[in-house]
């Protein structure tokens, strides 16, 4: 099976643990059978919150100016790790 | 800052993201400033749900006959990656 890691990297000092938990239950719920492992990272910087795809930087809040939009991360992620797939209401 | 992986591996036919998702932010609150990576991963094997600690096993649902308690597990991180910590509640 190709291995999937999403990486969030959230500010625990701002609370932030919720959203990215929930980002993260969506995300393995959406991508069930293509995520091989979503890590959860408390940054070390305060403010930080950011999606990575294998590595690869897919949102930062402070370069993007806000927290991810649900449905267009869910787009980033499957133009990445499966890009024929059919995201439904995500669409 | 030391690193200390956490990984949960978790049934997702069985619908165990839930619970595996409730005992990260249990694990990432309680370990906020110990934790630095917690991985969610869905199992290839049915029935898996399994906690490690630096790749260490410290609980297996099939061995341990049943899921974590979560007093016990939090006992049984501290033990590894903060001995000293006091862990207040969970004591």
């Amino acid at each position: 099976m190709k291995q999937n890691k999403i990486t969030i990297i959230y500010c625990p000092g701002c609370r932030w643990l919720t959203r990215a938990s929930w980002i993260s239950q969506e995300l393995l719920t959406t991508f069930e059978k293509e995520i091989t492992e979503l890590a959860l990272c408390p940054s070390e910087i305060a403010g930080t919150f950011q999606v990575f795809v294998n590595d690869k930087i897919i949102h930062c809040r402070k370069k993007n100016q806000g927290f991810p939009e649900l449905k267009i991360l869910k787009q980033k992620v499957r133009s990445i790790i499966c890009p024929d797939k059919n995201l439904g209401h995500s669409e």
